[in-house]
C-alpha cells in the first residue's frame, strides 16, 4: 500500500481512526467464549461494525502471543479476513520487533509473507541493520517507534547529545532516510502533542501513528493542530475505549458508536 | 533460578555456555522433514546431544514465529522438554519485546506461564514501565539490550549525552537500579568485548548475556579477559557454529564436538 492510497482512503471515509484490536479473551463479552474461536469473532464483529469509518486495524501481538499457539491461529484468521474483505484496509502488526539483520529478516517474512500485513511497529534501539529487512518489501511499512505515549519514555528517548537534540529527534532524522514516503512511517504518542510540532520540522511529510488517544489521555485536537500536513499524515489510533466501550451482547455497536465520535470529530479536521 | 544456582551449574559443568537454538526449516538436516514436527526433533537431538556442557539454552523466537502457530507449537514443545528433563538448564526466549505496561504483561505472561521460560530480551527504548511487568516474576530475568553485536548498534546505542556518556551506559545505570543481581542481566556483544572493561565500572556483578562468538566473530578470550568477575557473570551465547556444523545425520555429534572445543576452552578461564 502507498502513502497515496492510504491518503485516498482517509479522504474517502473522512476519518484518519485506527481501531486497535487488543482483544483480552478476559475482557470480550462472556456470551462469545461458546465459540471455537472467541478472539477471532470477537474482531470479526468489531470489523463489521467499524470497517466503514476507520482507515486501519492494528492488531496488538501480545494479546495474541498471551493465548500461544492458538492466538496465534487467531491472528492469521483476523488478518486474513481484514484483507480478504477489507483489502483497502491498512493492516499493521503492533509488534516492536527488532534483532539482528538475519533475525528481523525472519520476522519479516513472518508478518509479510505468512500474514498479509502492510506494516510492523519496530523498536529502533539496534540501528539500521535491525530495520532494513522489513524495508526490502515493496508497498510495505515500517513504523519505528520514536516517541511513545509511557511513562517510561522519559527514560531514554530525551536524553540529549553535546547538540542538545533529543535521542528521539536523532531517530527521527536518521531513519528518514532509511526509507521514502512509502516505507516508514513514525509512532508518535498523543500524550506527547505539543512536541509534535518540532517533530513536523524533522519529518514534515511522513506519517505518523499516534496512539495514546482515549485510555491513555491523549488529546485528538492537540494532535491535529502540531501534527497534520498536507496529505493529513496522521493515523490516530483508539484500542479500549472502543472495543470494550460495551461488554453486553451489543458490544459491537457500542463500538461502533464510540468510534463515530472520533470518526465525526477528524472529519471535521479534514 | 537464582544467580547462584547459575554459578553452581557454570562450576559443575565446567562451562558458561549457552547454545541458541535459531532453527531454521531451510537449514536443518533433509532427512528431520519427515518428522511430524521437524523442528522439535532437531532441537531434542541438539539438547540431547549438548545438554551436559551448557547452561543455557536460547531459542529465538523468531525462527519460531517465521513458521506462524506450527513454529509456536514447536517452541512450546521445546521449552516444556528442556524443563522437563533438565530442570537446571537456564532457558532464555530471545524475544527483544518491550511495549507499554498493559501489554508488557502480557508478553511476561506468555513467556514466564504459558511457557516456562527463565528469562526473556527486552529493548530498552520504552523505558522502566515496559519492563517492570517482566521484573514481577519471582525467580525470573529480564535480559536487556545494552551493547549489541550488530553494525547498527553504532547508530544510537553510542549517542553521548552532554557528559559524554554513551546512551548504553545510561541504560546499563539506569537499568541495573530496576532489579537485583537475581533479576535483570544485560546484553553485550562479543563483537565490542573491549568495551566490557568499562561495562564492568558500572555493572561489576551483574550477569551478562554475550551473543557474537562464532558466526558474528567474537573472541572469546577477549570477552573472558574483560568481562568475567568473581562469580563467572559470563554466559556467552553461540547458535550457527555449532547447531548448523554439519548437515548430516550426524549433525548433532557434530554440534557437541563444536560445543565441547568452547567448553574446554571456557573450562580454562574457570
Amino acid at each position: 500500500m502507498t502513502a497515496k492510497q492510504i491518503f485516498e482512503q482517509i479522504k474517502k471515509k473522512r476519518s484518519f481512526l485506527c481501531i486497535g484490536l487488543d482483544t483480552d479473551l478476559k475482557k470480550i463479552p462472556s456470551f462469545l467464549l461458546e465459540n471455537e474461536d472467541p478472539v477471532f469473532e470477537f474482531n470479526r464483529l468489531i470489523i463489521e461494525a467499524t470497517h466503514d469509518i476507520t482507515i486501519a486495524y492494528k492488531p496488538n501481538v501480545a494479546f495474541y502471543e498471551s493465548q500461544a499457539y492458538k492466538g496465534w491461529i487467531s491472528l492469521e484468521k483476523t488478518a486474513d479476513y481484514i484483507k480478504s474483505n477489507y483489502p483497502e484496509i491498512f493492516l499493521i502488526a503492533d509488534a516492536k520487533r527488532g534483532d539482528i539483520g538475519n533475525t528481523s529478516d525472519l520476522y519479516a517474512r513472518s508478518f509479510f509473507e505468512k500474514m498479509n500485513f502492510d506494516a510492523v511497529t519496530v523498536a529502533p534501539y539496534m540501528g539500521h541493520d535491525s530495520v532494513e529487512p522489513f524495508l526490502k518489501y515493496k508497498d510495505k511499512w515500517v513504523i519505528l517507534l520514536a516517541l511513545t505515549s509511557n511513562t517510561g519514555a522519559g527514560d531514554f528517548q530525551f536524553i540529549t547529545d553535546e547538540n542538545n537534540e533529543e535521542l528521539y529527534k536523532k531517530v527521527l532524522k536518521k531513519a528518514s532516510r532509511w526509507g521514502d514516503l512509502n516505507k516508514i512511517m513514525f509512532v508518535v504518542g498523543a500524550t506527547k502533542a505539543p512536541m509534535l510540532e518540532e517533530i513536523r520540522e524533522i519529518t514534515p511529510d511522513h506519517f505518523l501513528l499516534i496512539p495514546g488517544i482515549g485510555a491513555q489521555g491523549g488529546s485528538l485536537n492537540d494532535v491535529v493542530k502540531y501534527g497534520k500536513n498536507k496529505q493529513c499524515g496522521l493515523i490516530v489510533n483508539s484500542s479500549r475505549s472502543i472495543i470494550y466501550a460495551d461488554s453486553s451482547e451489543n458490544f459491537a455497536s457500542a463500538a461502533r458508536k464510540e468510534a463515530l465520535i472520533l470518526q465525526k470529530q477528524m472529519s471535521a479536521y479534514l
